[in-house]
């Protein structure tokens, strides 16, 4: 019921035709810098060939997207911040060839290909995971004379409390060691939080950071994502067991398989889904003041949910 | 013969007991800084304990000495940059635990003790590597407010640069899909410069960048970091054949083990020492203009070489 009602602020035909559009169009955008930037190859050879063999193996381009988003709620020239809402991806990539490893998950496909493990091997895998993450700061800290270097720092900063000891790597690690254990809503959370919300929160804040928002919308921004990152978690957990593994491009049920902790495992799908709406109105409402200027973040929050339907 | 010219610039025995008082006293402060920036536990406890655990290893701190080193040429204050020399030797540390994994060089041993993954298992070894890597720019961007914005960006462009496809991740890459291969001593120079001397130029150019130096004195500084990292790999070669698995801390002769292409191996003991005396040589001689300034960076050059005797 609460769906809906979201649902119900806009005609869902219309807008879902207008946000594929803008997806459509904010991807290639993303892909052009994107290949674009690895067009110059390196030696050796290998190291290259890894790192564009998972960058360019059909991802959404979501976290890019919310930055550039992000960016247009204060500033129209998003083109300026591409490097920086790029760079942001590269961080996604390296953490999907990390969690791929057989020391990880285990897992031989990611969207439907080989993970890069099983194409390149092992030592070239950590390696290009390694470099595509440092790749990423190389990437952000170009075309730095576009912004003022306080406002580059801050959203350095913001960027990088959100991906190691702080956020993602933690997020990862707590994951792994609960894994075949009787795990709490809290650690759950801790999990969900760490591992996939705080980047994408990072990414929609650093769009603001960058477009040098104020700190009421800042704060919004951080609420958004926050919400929308939590959202994304537990909408993939639904996934893993309600889809195939042809529409997954990885096995259905890997999460059981690996007795990851869940929330369907935790409290069932309805009230998963339940929960998942919830964030969404939560990300929502924190930028109803933002009025027409958060447009998109709003259908980019309903689009997230409708992927459970 | 050249070797001897350089050592009898200055008394050799009382110099080595100052420097040796000089290289324990930064060490301790760069010990202290690190001791106490993580004193500060967090979650996942294993993380933070795999993390400390090589961090805390017994190394030399060679790079963020040289990084205060290279500040001191122009300023004092060397303890504002702090951070910033100790997020280098975090940076190392990423490296070397990445570098022993199985899939890698699959070392064992580290220092005398357990490598990371022997003692934590790979999971945690990967993830502690990617934190370490990452806090280190969370470490490099703290005390901002000490620095000009605009010479905090110069210098994480140096550190980035040297550390990834440019640097330090393509020649671990090279190290790996040339071994047990016929290598010439060009793709050798390739892996010495890019695995370990480039970074350690970063680190000592670093510390002339943070005090703003010239770019006569920045000049100057890589071309010393330069050969001095190329020299201290080549010797790093040699101690692999002529020391104990004791003095070593780990498994004598294991770049042989390994089939790994090193100076020794193409162009015998005597020539690599000789290769090795060039190096210092021309790292001392890029200092010449400085002066007394460069008195320490000269004394770390003659010591990097006595490792060889």
């Amino acid at each position: 019921m609460q769906q809906q009602k979201i649902n119900n602020k806009v005609d869902v035909n219309l807008t879902h035709n207008n946000l594929q559009t803008y997806l459509k169009d904010k991807k290639e955008i993303v892909n052009k810098f994107l290949e674009n930037y690895f067009n110059t190859k390196f030696s050796p050879q290998v190291l290259h060939e890894s790192m564009i063999y998972s960058l360019f193996a059909g991802g959404k381009r979501l976290r890019p997207i919310l930055c550039l988003a992000g960016y247009q709620i204060c500033k129209t020239d998003s083109q300026n911040i591409l490097p920086q809402a790029c760079a942001i991806e590269l961080i996604h990539t390296f953490s999907l060839i990390h969690d791929d490893l057989p020391a990880i998950d285990n897992d031989d496909l990611r969207r439907g290909k080989l993970s890069n493990h099983k194409k390149f091997g092992q030592a070239i895998a950590i390696l290009s995971g390694d470099s595509l993450l440092i790749e990423a700061y190389e990437m952000f800290l170009q075309n730095d004379e576009l912004l003022a270097p306080q406002v580059l720092i801050k959203a350095l900063k913001e960027l990088t409390n959100a991906i190691g000891t702080k956020g993602l790597a933690a997020g990862e690690t707590m994951d792994i060691i609960c894994e075949g254990k009787e795990t709490d809503e809290k650690t759950l959370e801790f999990i969900h939080y760490h591992k996939t919300a705080k980047f994408i929160q990072a990414a929609v804040k650093i769009g603001g950071i960058l477009a040098d928002a104020d700190s009421k919308t800042l704060n919004a921004l951080e609420c958004y994502g926050k919400n929308l990152g939590l959202a994304f978690q537990i909408i993939d957990d639904i996934l893993d067991i309600t889809q195939t593994t042809e529409q997954l491009g990885k096995p259905q049920g890997s999460d059981v398989a690996k007795k990851k902790m869940t929330y369907p495992a935790l409290m069932g799908l309805e009230k998963s889904k339940e929960k998942a709406v919830a964030h969404i109105k939560k990300a929502t409402t924190a930028l109803e003041f933002l009025g027409e200027k958060a447009f998109w973040l709003n259908q980019i929050a309903n689009y997230v949910l409708t992927r459970i339907n």
